[in-house]
């Protein structure tokens, strides 16, 4: 039986070798992921981001447990931008899900960042299609970090929910541009910790001063102990609700899809234009030259442009 | 006088000037920058990052101090690479360095992310670029997170100080190859919290699998009481003695300078190849025919490409 058949009927080895494939930007993969394009758009996509050490992995995996008790297919992704690896690595120390990996509705993926040219954003997208083709109901994608990188990922997203803990001090305030961007439902988990009602009220007070229509809720969560996970759960569903009922989920999906092509479109473009044309001794001797301050990095550029558009 | 003289001869507006025309694409400047290259490679660079909430402002300003007490000129580049701002708008609420700001010695830039196009670790590059043709001694350039995009911008500096937190839990293990890949001195800051002796420990177990041949020193520190800094500041200083007497410091400079070459002519050839072929039009109706499902973003892929290469 073929890998398409077999993803059809939910295999999960099925889902692990497609998503294999399309790390290694194998033809045929893509090709399947044309042909079943039109058996995608059914899972709903949630984001799951934050700082180092807020807790995401656990709130993500009550979050999973709620949904399989409730009779649902769940797929999550964890993403690690910093990291070269891919695949089962890094799954066992991160994700804490051992218990959840065996369930026969849920399927577990940790992704690294492969190749210089990113595409990260790229190989996330196809994942989560990967996954909706298997049938998935909810798909969480899990990213750690608050840089740019972690936000071209959850663009991949219907609803992300931005997990913040307490003590994060004045790094609030850097961050707060790409938490205002990104964050449609807040956790402050840990939330018994010193300074949690502070770090709400901070959130709060950034999220006063919000032009965007839709006010999103901040919710007080606990994971470890499965606190405030229901209360998380309906934050993302009343902003599920409110994108229906408005229309911006279409809305939403369109702009997601203009990223992802945008994205695909320049990877394609570096790889035809730049990859073909990298000439490794001219760039080393180049660097060479402008350490030595014979040249510089921009008239360097230039000759490497006027190489490039000589090809 | 016109702005080379008065950046030559230490002026901060000039430096100011120059740093916000870089930022405006101003060809100009460009050339200006070509042209003052040999004035450049005097300034030592490091590199602070870490986690949000591990102190690295607080941090950078203990620093930055110790040296202008020792008649250094120090320039501070606080990147924040989530953020559309630049220039004097965040940097009030960030770096908490007002006290300093003002001193003769020293000059103060934060840096946000402009366009689309990234460019943040090349803005980066030429800040670093005037603040050394200013004459400044040491450049710190502080960022926020441990994503790709802060990995970029600290592949600009001759010696990068992670600085970490107790209380990251398993994350740590998530950032693991970031960490490892960038740190050159680590820094255990509010070492005075619970937990800090097992970051330190856990850090050193990760440094101890490496095969570097730099051990990176590990540092218990104190910040907001100036604990520690001293010992931190040696942990920079031993880094750049290793390398100036191995010949690593050149090797380094030459691949920071392939990184820059390399991203100038990624922006370069996106902003003459892309930008100039991107059809808004097209892009916006081939997605809402991908969310119908009537193509997928593959097969539109295919045909932007196609536009493209027409052009």
């Amino acid at each position: 039986m073929n890998i398409e058949a077999k993803l059809l009927e939910g295999n999960k080895r099925a889902v692990a070798r497609l998503i294999t494939l399309v790390e290694n930007k194998d033809e045929a993969a893509f090709e399947l992921l044309k042909k079943l394009h039109n058996k995608t758009g059914n899972a709903y996509v949630v984001g799951i981001t934050g700082p180092p050490g807020a807790g995401k992995s656990t709130l993500t995996d009550k979050l999973v447990k709620r949904l399989l008790d409730e009779g649902k297919k769940v797929g999550v992704i964890a993403v690690d931008p910093t990291s070269p690896f891919t695949g089962g690595a890094i799954l066992g120390d991160r994700v804490r899900m051992t218990g959840l990996s065996t369930h026969p509705n849920v399927f577990i993926r940790s992704m690294g960042a492969r190749g210089s040219l990113g595409g990260i954003s790229e190989g996330t997208s196809a994942a989560i299609k990967v996954l909706d083709i298997y049938g998935a109901d909810y798909i969480f994608v899990e990213t750690v970090g608050v840089g740019q990188s972690e936000i071209d990922i959850v663009k991949n997203c219907d609803t992300t929910v931005m997990v913040m803990v307490p003590g994060l001090g004045d790094d609030i305030q850097a961050i707060k541009a790409g938490i205002m961007e990104i964050g449609d439902v807040f956790a402050i988990n840990k939330a018994d910790r010193d300074g949690a009602k502070k770090t709400a009220r901070e959130i709060n007070a950034m999220l006063d001063y919000s032009s965007k229509d839709w006010r999103p809720p901040v919710k007080m969560t606990i994971a470890m102990n499965n606190d405030g996970i229901e209360e998380l759960f309906e934050g993302i569903s009343e902003h599920r609700n409110y994108m229906a009922s408005t229309g911006l989920f279409e809305t939403r999906r369109i702009n997601n899809t203009k990223n992802e092509i945008v994205e695909l479109v320049k990877h394609r473009v570096l790889e035809h234009l730049f990859d073909n044309a990298y000439n490794e001794q001219l760039i080393n001797s180049l660097s060479v030259n402008i350490v030595k301050r014979e040249t510089d990095p921009y008239t360097a550029c230039d000759e490497i442009m006027h190489n490039i558009k000589k090809n």
